[in-house]
């Protein structure tokens, strides 16, 4: 996995960055983006369903609620500002109220972003401090620089962007995201923003945005644990000159989505190649479901066990864990005589036991790659699901052994 | 944690064990186990409720739905025959096959086991050349040399016993188990075997066994990986010479029915304190719940935790990881402003964020500790429930990658 090249990322009418170093939690080091959006605008999002969801979500739901107009987002890294209570209310809509200050606008005009260490004060003063720098920063190329404004753990920046012609006119849409562990996203990932130009109805930005994340954000998995702030924001600058899109699934619509998904799945499985301690990218696809929910049930179960994980990191073919996750999947009534299960093009279980012609040496080969497939056909209906995750390495417990030190 | 000591093992009367070297996967290693059950005896077991359960759980359960007049136990290592479809099944019969015969019993008195690799064939026709070894080694005080015969990953042999009075007659209950990875036993362990010589009307074996597994193996995880071959079985031979009891909430039921919860509960136990890699035995009690399942939830939310798991593992108090893992754990209307958390004594949480008294090193000190408990209190009702796990090292990783090497 290399950084994306910033020459790639198609600026976005409407919309400025600017990125500074606060000193949230550790000086010199990028903690603090500002993003500035056009008068206009119209932004939705898809936040954390963690019941101990972090303040900054509970402010932008509350602003969300109330309007999509949304005019900046302002993101710290170093600090998640969740488990902090009452206290960390205070300080997330402080936040807000001073970069509304600085930039002539209400505090409801702003959604306020943060990511790191769990149950710790926020240092909201240093954020106030930092403002300043960020905002004189701003400035429509600064994708890149925002992409590595937001990273805590992850390795490299992640951020993609697409350009398609809709009513013949070119409409941008590019994103940024974040996140390496505590990856399970339930509605969204840590932090994801994408913006398009597109003139689109306001009130299909929030469909699209549940339907872009129900395709990325929602079916990636590093360590199965939902993280407290969760976030999924798409903004919609309508400045590209396209006769303005009014539904979804028009030919416009379904262009204008497809551009959307395509950014969001690449940012969402940059977090997975990122993941913790990761060294393989494996997709699990799961067919002959009776619904897209068990489909999930399973490849979930799967992409959770650490025994499968682990036996991914060692490249051994040891695929007896993944049947016996997909039998403690929770799916009651399977009958597990008609399980297949594909490694690649391996054909490695038929009618639930091991194929006769599978040889170990072939499984082998397989589990070598750096990508891997795994296809299980549950053979009771239609449905499908792909979950994207990562394996279970030393590196995994040595970073989280060592996060806060 | 040591291994036991033989002479703390009290026998129980009309059960002996048998132990041998079958070479079931490696050579010059105990890996074959025979317990011989006097006329008379009752059993009852719970299976695991993997779906993909194993070929030896498919024949217990056929052969336990027939009768309760089991007359012995057969028990292999190194290879679980699950994922083995009809062949595996067709291998597990020939296990019984060949034990009556030698035995001079019928092939439905007898129940095998088998835990190790799974989808592998089982090499059945080397257990049968071991059996005649097994048979002649039978003896009743070889509980301890049968713990060590039934370890696969495991650093220790695993037994407990207890002795009673019950209407003025010594009873005793003696048990084994084995297991260290794959472990989150729904119904049971990977495999438990209780025995007692108590006289107990032969239909409350079954509720007896349910209880307590309930109140111990059903209590346990490890790394959230539910084994296609967890069993807990119960054997009462009627030897003591006790009044039979005849209801588990008599005085003699309730006192019988503690022996065994203390003896299951300390071989559930061992099996977390001999996890894959565990350094640290953790409690978890979550309290306030309006449910058991709920309790049960939110605990086994935190133990299966791996960013939760690696900070014990550092003794890092980097405790807002449990409450991102309460607030996950799907109790969809949790109150987060109402949650207490402590550590041991140290009050770390209070109205949902840090209580202000709380210091960093207080909560260091328990971290540091071999055993640690954690208590969360949800706030919204008088149900609690208590799930004992492991942390999460590198050894759980190096072993994981290394098992079939």
């Amino acid at each position: 996995m290399q950084a994306p090249n910033p020459d790639s990322l198609f600026p976005v009418a409407g919309v400025t960055l600017g990125v500074a170093e606060a000193g949230v939690r550790k000086a010199n080091r990028k903690d603090l983006v500002v993003m500035s959006l056009v008068e206009g605008s119209t932004v939705a999002g898809v936040f954390t369903k963690n019941r101990y969801c972090a303040a900054p979500v509970q402010v932008c739901r509350e602003h969300l609620a109330a309007s999509s107009a949304m005019r900046a987002i302002v993101v710290n890294t170093g600090n998640a500002n969740a488990g902090t209570g009452a206290d960390g209310l205070a300080r997330a809509r402080r936040t807000c109220d001073a970069l509304a200050a600085q930039m002539g606008l209400s505090a409801a005009q702003i959604l306020p972003f943060s990511t790191g260490v769990i149950m710790e004060t926020l240092p909201v003063e240093r954020i106030e401090a930092g403002l300043p720098a960020a905002l004189a920063d701003l400035a429509p190329a600064h994708w890149a620089k925002a992409a590595e404004g937001i990273m805590t753990t992850d390795t490299l920046p992640k951020a993609a962007s697409r350009q398609v012609t809709i009513g013949g006119q070119t409409v941008t849409v590019t994103g940024i995201s974040k996140g390496a562990g505590m990856i399970r996203p339930n509605m969204a990932t840590m932090l994801g923003f994408v913006a398009t130009d597109a003139a689109i109805a306001p009130e299909l930005v929030q469909p699209l945005v549940k339907r872009a994340a129900d395709a990325s954000f929602n079916r990636i998995t590093i360590d199965g644990d939902t993280s407290t702030n969760d976030s999924f924001v798409l903004i919609a600058t309508h400045q590209a000159g396209n006769a303005p899109i009014t539904a979804l699934d028009s030919a416009e619509g379904a262009a204008l989505q497809e551009a959307i998904v395509a950014v969001a799945r690449e940012l969402a499985q940059a977090i997975v190649r990122d993941g913790e301690g990761a060294t393989k990218f494996i997709s699990i696809t799961i067919e002959g479901g009776r619904t897209e929910d068990e489909c999930c049930q399973a490849a979930y179960a799967i992409a959770h066990s650490p025994l499968v994980k682990t036996a991914f990191f060692a490249s051994d073919p040891n695929l007896g864990r993944i049947l016996a996750a997909v039998g403690y999947a929770g799916i009651d009534d399977l009958d597990q005589t008609l399980i297949e299960m594909h490694l690649d093009d391996v054909h490695v279980v038929t009618q639930g036991g091991r194929n006769p012609s599978y040889r170990e040496e072939d499984g082998q080969r397989v589990m070598k790659q750096a990508e891997i497939s795994v296809r299980v056909n549950l053979g009771r209906g239609a449905a499908r699901a792909t979950v994207w995750t990562c394996d279970l390495s030393h590196d995994y417990v040595s970073i989280n052994a060592d996060y806060r030190s």
